[in-house]
């Protein structure tokens, strides 16, 4: 017991090799791959809050695969930075920075966030979104 | 209870108001300042790894003071971007890139790194570092 504790925040192989590969993929834009390979059945799914038609948590690796998809249909992507993986234990943390607009409305932004992902058994269990409003 | 957990992923007003403080004040190099206002006495503080007379796992202000007094003593910073705060609930995020040589040995090299912060009663409870090693 005393030592797996004194080992809990040590980085993981695992967590490092899953964090690569994220980062990896995201920089080429292949975000549904990303989730093919990488995200667990019962992924859970943390938005910093909730938004119309999209609540903050979400289960299961379909509603994820959906929110993905309806927001590659709805943006485009002028942009993305993607800084990453930074490990400590079994999770890992990105740094994203787009330039993007709204497909319908025209209107362009730029977004910034970290995400916070849990890794356990080799894929990704859980996906936290820290960003302002 | 039920309104409670609809509103954990809910940015926090109070969260919000300290990432900033900190994110403010770490971009002037006021790290003590920071650490004496918006630190709570009992703070956890948690690197992605151990180091040599450094423990991966600290608590309480005196210790992280101490920590962040040595850091300043060995470390010259050429320059520092720091992004955030990044809100998500009862924590927040900073990404922090830094150009930076060893004093003693003249070694220069750039950091790049993560910061996870959990706020409680309007302090700083927890700070959790993730980097690559």
């Amino acid at each position: 017991m005393e030592t797996s504790r004194q080992n809990e925040s040590q980085p993981s192989k695992e967590t490092l090799e899953v964090g690569k590969k994220l980062v990896e993929l995201c920089k080429r834009g292949d975000n549904m791959k990303a989730i093919d390979w990488l995200y667990a059945e019962n992924i859970e799914s943390q938005e910093a809050a909730a938004m119309p038609g999209m609540p903050a948590q979400m289960r299961g690796i379909e509603a994820i695969r959906k929110k993905n998809k309806e927001w590659i249909e709805q943006m485009e992507v002028h942009s993305m930075d993607v800084a990453g993986p930074f490990p400590h234990g079994d999770r890992f943390a990105v740094h994203y920075k787009m330039d993007v607009s709204e497909k319908q409305s025209g209107k362009r932004y730029q977004m910034e966030e970290v995400a916070l992902y849990t890794v356990a058994n080799g894929k990704i269990v859980k996906e936290e979104f820290f960003y302002m409003m």
